[in-house]
């Protein structure tokens, strides 16, 4: 049973509320001498950190993280590790005036309903801020995972969809990525994606986007079925972000639409070497890696804060409308791209060391 | 950590493979005094059960199930309820030629290359035979939820989409669901489905197809966030059914397409009932229940077993190909019906008994 | 959160009531390409089985185990292993008289309270009869440890205290314990012992026994701080055997009584093979393995069912006496020592597996 | 699986090095509106902590615990409570000398075997100091459970053996407990007591101690078996303390000696009142609490730093000797009431949410 602790061997638990003094993790389980410092984790979070450009909340955070345990003489020691990262710009009178009305699209009626409490200033504990705290962690799994696996480990993801323009994935390009504010692959949208994402941002409207996340260089026998299968576990990992309503595996929802032949990926073989003649598995197979590249996708739905008034009730019972005037993201998928690689990272890196403990490798 | 285990205070753990002597699971968890017997399980199971029309396999399998544990004159005693189906139709001669070879599109490749060792009679473990195993688990969660919230509990699943033809989920309607051999909800449609699988069968091919399941009844209040949210629960449970490659929650993936108006649900209240305007939530709003309907639609993909002849490779690494004839669906989507209603009825008891902890309610 | 449950990588699930049809468990976590057969597990479950002497209950079992699953061509494969021992001489008769009342020191009366039912026949699942199933597990656990570690690793129980009389356990000799009645590991007391027994059966009467269970070959570095110790493990597993009421590790208890400089263990070295001088820790510092013989003693309490009479309540909440005639077994405690010793085979692979997933060795 | 947590659904995780700068923990799975501030955990931290008296360590800590996150305007909101505590009064160089050589009877050799790396300044994770965190826990669990089930609940620990001097439980005192230096429950006793650990003191020795906690008020119906047991539980809590050897339920050990007759407890009811005629069981029956008090007690070994000079290895494997000098507790048993009493209050708290769930009382 957990209720802020996602993993299983390598796990993390998450605390923190968006408007309170801090938010932070614990990371247990991860193996010990790994080289570890705040920078390789400042590294990843600076990814995600509002701010960065007016297509994210202006909300200003440093997101700067200290590691109070578990790392001794810049290694990892196999005990927790604990990481802080301050609270700086919390602006809680933005949030007074919807103390009693709950936003449609966000968690207030049911955490309300729930709990019979919340702390409703800047969503508390279902504010997206607690991601930066899953990031954090993400980045420890990556340091791991290049330590044991080597430098052909690789996660990378981008934004294949940005409301209702997509992008051709087949000019989908590394570097690319990290030189634009979408992480979008595909030089060839961008321009069009900025004046679409203009646009929404000044009707004060917004829109969803789609994340898809692909690692490479994973070892073929990651994954402990049934109740413990790679994609199961992925797709809870993907699904436990702020705002995400699916998620696929490979072809995903799509495969529903394929024949057999279509869709089953053939195997051959030269020198020894195995190779798939396509990947709509997505890189697993019974639940098992492959040792193709792991693909997952999932959609992040539009920002539930909008300037546009909604109707609503408050905790009171009464009928009443809302417009949400305060710093938000126009499309919170953008800033879900890091989300989902350090969720990529976490449950690769559980089950890397889930197989070493069951099958010795 | 569980490799065989589902859920977390109300857990069900399954074994055996395809062609041993039996299959079955344990139930732990369940709240003692809720009147049980076989028959009650034995009705979900005869949805599930195979050879039941010419668009299932032919393996004829009374999946006659017993219980041996935990209920004592017919009330469940609070201690783990074992049950067990012994299997009948096996006839491992079929498998004998793909001993060596790995099916495209299965999990042989996988399991091998994990565990150095496999059980290939009917694909051992990775059957999507140890799915009956889950439905008699889910049996005994409806029976539990029915005891504990009343009759306007009710899930329902259906297929709304086989290969390429869709359906109108407008003309969704529950009676006729049962009646046809493809759990089809839209009656307009169900000729032209039958057409199209007769021909995908006689062409030795096969079809995905995506299957919505939807409860009623479900109180507020349901899933504990950050990371064991109701919708990440249910996207992981949906997972776990052998084949299903992607995972909506409401409008799942095309949630991405919408803007912030379009997506919000917005709430009104008349004479203290709290009424949502629309439910792209799929009745979820930060990982708890709202007291909508909860709505989850899953891709299975097409059968990777067809007549058709595949590249594949062998376990000695050398090039081959395969054409699978033993009993085979043409499309595996139409059992898992039974499967994803009896996933849902898990995870809702699961929570449901959470909140009763954490909650008291 | 597992209430049948216990393990954390190697886990087993027991099943089953008294007069059930059957009792079993399943295995899940163990490692593949490990040779099992139902022999194996038999020679460790007739340890165990009741009816071998004069000093042990009457009632017959074969305790005859079959394996229906996770075993393919005597290996195992790395899926669940179910085993399943059937009930045969029930006498549920014998407990007919018993129905309505509360036997002292048994669980009748909390298993009432808790569950407001209970399957009264032998005691249902609080009898000692799901020990069996533990047995069973241990034996694979056995099994795997002896392929991974090799022929060095050997764990033996004994009995070292039966009532009032004791035995010294300089006299400790592993194989004189298996070549009497009482596990005694002291040839020089085993006749008092016979005789201080039956006296105590013939008067209707019962006593308690401690039993000390020794673990040998075990690697240096297993357990986990901070709370999952080796020893807290070991603490807990000895705890939940029926009618255990305390654990010692090491000098235990008696620890209290010392000076730090009586139970410090000096270290040494000669010939780079290190050395303890003593070991008052019971092979354990920190919640780790040191290398030395793990030592954890634990004590049973009496037989509860005594034929002498003993005030009690019945469920309707009347004064009333019982005087309990079945078939039961003067001392319990010595039946307890091959549970134990499986318990121990448990938790040491368990922390094995850990350990190669956390430190790789 | 949990390295650093304790706990099924309330559940706390620990973090932080002796000489690092905080330790802390997250608590999670408190339930919601239970009133709480940073004195309601002050005043039991100040129970445990440091340089309290002549009798423990002179380190001089102020153990000031600070509330991160889950609690808004003083009550707590079902998300995740943070507690910080900064260390201060570090001397690092007190442990310069002991940097290579493994103390005797300290988990310095495990540790370092197991992982390859240690933060050896003072103990590093292996210290006691960790116990802090889980004082501070135990105190969020007693308000939670005073609110839930009243003033009658109460926990209450103290010293009953001091090295080799016992105290008489008959003349247990409540609130002479507090009221000494020693926890001692027996006032007649105290002073023999101050005199012969003043002894062991001046000597640069250490004693052992056995500490007993008792908790009353408890629900009947506490317990989950078979591997949840009540009992299983609290020793598994017990034996995590540091230098805890040996747990006892009720009578534990001592029950080997006991005959059937002497060990039942009999039970019978006046005035719809059932009352137990005894205690042995330590107020458990079949790992379920029986109403009556609980009753448990452990051992804690003598502290292992000790003045005289002691054989050891170094970590090059070379032969060498030690004597401790830093501030050390002649018994450490002394801090570990408290230790006991909140280990006590977590594991009381955890059942009472998992029989709400089960059996929804």
């Amino acid at each position: 049973m957990s209720f802020n602790t996602f993993g299983k061997l390598f796990r993390f638990t998450t605390w923190g509320e968006s408007h309170g003094p801090a938010i932070g993790c614990i990371v247990d389980g991860c193996p010990p001498n790994i080289s570890l410092n705040e920078q390789d984790i400042q590294i990843e979070l600076n990814k995600r950190k509002p701010g960065q450009s007016k297509f994210t909340t202006q909300r200003k955070e440093d997101d700067s993280v200290q590691i109070l345990s578990g790392v001794f003489e810049n290694k990892t020691t196999g005990t927790p590790i604990s990481l802080i990262i301050y609270n700086k710009d919390m602006r809680s009178r933005d949030y007074e005036t919807i103390k009693n009305k709950f936003r449609p699209g966000h968690a207030d009626f049911t955490y309300f309903k729930k709990y019979g409490i919340r702390d409703y200033r800047g969503g508390g504990r279902q504010s997206a801020r607690e991601t930066a705290a899953r990031v954090a962690a993400g980045a420890i799994a990556k340091k791991t995972l290049e330590n044991k696996i080597g430098k052909k480990y690789k996660v990378i993801g981008a934004i294949t969809q940005l409301g209702i323009l997509g992008c051709d994935t087949n000019n989908w390009n590394d570097k690319f990525i990290s030189k634009n504010s979408f992480f979008c692959p595909d030089k060839s949208i961008v321009k069009l994606w900025e004046k679409y994402l203009l646009g929404i941002r000044k009707s004060g409207s917004s829109c969803g986007a789609i994340i898809e996340v692909r690692a490479r260089g994973v070892p073929v026998g990651l994954g402990a079925p049934i109740y413990s299968k790679l994609d199961m576990d992925l797709a809870s990992a993907m699904m436990s972000i702020n705002a995400v309503k699916g998620v696929n595996i490979g072809s995903g929802m799509k495969s529903a639409f394929l024949t057999g032949e279509q869709n089953s990926d053939e195997i051959s073989q030269k020198d020894k070497t195995i190779k798939f003649m396509s990947n709509n598995a997505g890189g697993i197979l019974g639940g098992i890696s492959s040792g193709q590249e792991i693909i997952v996708s999932f959609a992040v739905k539009p920002t539930s804060s909008i300037l546009n008034s909604r109707k609503t009730i408050d905790k009171f019972g009464k009928n009443t409308s809302i417009s949400v005037k305060g710093r938000h993201d126009p499309c919170v998928g953008i800033r879900a791209v890091p989300i989902g690689e350090a969720m990529m990272h976490c449950v690769l890196l559980d089950h890397y060391l889930i197989n070493k403990a069951q099958c010795g490798k």
